[in-house]
């Protein structure tokens, strides 16, 4: 079993106890998006996504532990943690809830830098499919979606003014580490990501209810990018007007999926395709 | 705009004001599951929802209504349901709020009967396939996987003791719907299970994270049924052992899938290839 005495072993531990400290009220601060927008930070919570966040080469400021936290994992990551640079923040409960309300935190939170993510970055893999979020409005359909365009080997994700913030702790759960490692750019509208993409080489497709290509009958390009809409109205005006509507056939009297489920099978589609075309590429050869 | 006094459209309309009448408390009652199991009954929140139970022959007990409701959808709702039989009360807000605590009730909610569905009738339908769920615990992920299944057209939904309830609020939102028409059969374990699937004629595959064959490239059997496993345990080794596996390729460094975009990804493959082999076979006629 570890005690709190064994953090000792991690030599630039401190510990606060005031929740009026500083450090520790910027830290709850990031709960809110006002203050992730004003600081460019935002929380990760539990040992495993700190981990991610280290080994995809995040930047994170602090580590807090709640006092008396005996998990080996927790303090293990701590130590991992610490040796890459922030440091340790030891914090009584009732100031460690302020921060974290998760039960997941497993006793662990850090304070990471946004990463960014310039235009050149976020297209410098040329040869790959982008997912485009347009004002998707659940932070569990939105990580999930990041995290299945991580599986589905999509290059990025697009994210249009008026999704819901990508780095609330309910959305980086959802991701499961995706938002820390999948390239993510930001763009004001419609307009401005379809000259990104169209700059870049993609061919735009949006998931619609219905009148597009059967997704399985559609021959996706090689570069595409999927545009995944509002979870009640859809893709907007401007994104259906200038790509080719892609629909999910369905059965049953249900009338729409649920916009995560619908995200996965679309980019799952591309990726089908994908796959494919490698496979008989390989066997011309 | 509607007025509560329009209510009087209802012919059997009462006015109920205390939370301690025994129809508001046993309503009150299935928030919680053991409620809901003793009585066979659930809530059903919100006017769409409860227009599909209607249209799917689903039998409504009450219409509980929030005074001075000024939604004219939940209005019709109640007219609508009321000509179908049960009888519409109408609660102050702060009782009101005992029974349903969304806001995506708009004022309306309904305590519906449980569907059962026996073995012979969840099977009636021979050619299909059948989702099987082992130990679900999210409840938004069984209503999404609920969903996605009618969409994928699956004949129904077998449950294996353990999983969260179907019948929970969240659930019930989750699958849009789905709960009120989707045949649904629950079983004991993983042998009732496969001792089932064998004589009604179904394939059994498991969804696994590893080993399994990669989903686009198996061939599925004409009515398979595909087993989806807890969020954090996968599939039960009983299953494990009697089944093809399944896997999703993944590329990048996650993990997994969420449980319930998984099994989106593999019911929309089946639908996929029994799509394609019904082209097939319209083609040689």
């Amino acid at each position: 079993m570890h005690s709190p005495a064994s953090f000792t072993n991690i030599p630039f531990m401190r510990e606060i106890s005031s929740a009026d400290n500083r450090i520790v009220k910027q830290a709850a601060s990031l709960t809110e998006k006002k203050y992730r927008d004003a600081l460019g930070m935002y929380l990760i919570e539990g040992p495993n996504y700190i981990r991610d966040a280290i080994s995809s080469g995040g930047r994170l400021r602090f580590i807090f532990m709640k006092a008396g936290t005996v998990s080996g994992e927790a303090e293990e990551t701590a130590a991992l943690a610490e040796r890459n640079g922030p440091a340790v923040i030891i914090l009584p409960g009732s100031v460690f809830q302020k921060i974290c309300s998760t039960e997941t935190s497993q006793g662990i939170v850090a304070v990471a830098d946004k990463r960014v993510w310039t235009e050149d970055a976020f297209f410098a893999d040329r040869d790959g499919d982008v997912l485009v979020l347009d004002r998707i409005q659940d932070p569990g359909n939105l990580g999930t979606m990041l995290r299945t365009a991580e599986a589905m080997g999509f290059c990025g994700a697009m994210l249009i003014k008026g999704c819901c913030d990508v780095f609330s702790p309910k959305t980086v759960r959802a991701a499961a580490g995706s938002v820390m490692r999948l390239p993510l750019l930001f763009t004001h509208g419609a307009e401005e990501a379809m000259k990104l993409l169209a700059k870049h080489g993609k061919t735009p497709y949006a998931g619609v209810m219905s009148g597009g290509t059967p997704c399985f009958k559609a021959e996706l390009a090689e570069n595409a990018a999927i545009v995944i809409g509002n979870e009640g109205a859809g893709v907007s005006p401007a994104f259906l007007n200038a790509c080719r509507g892609l629909t999910i056939p369905m059965a049953g009297e249900i009338e729409s999926l649920n916009a995560a489920a619908a995200a996965g099978i679309l980019m799952y589609e591309a990726y089908r395709q994908r796959a494919l075309s490698a496979a008989i590429d390989r066997r011309k050869k």
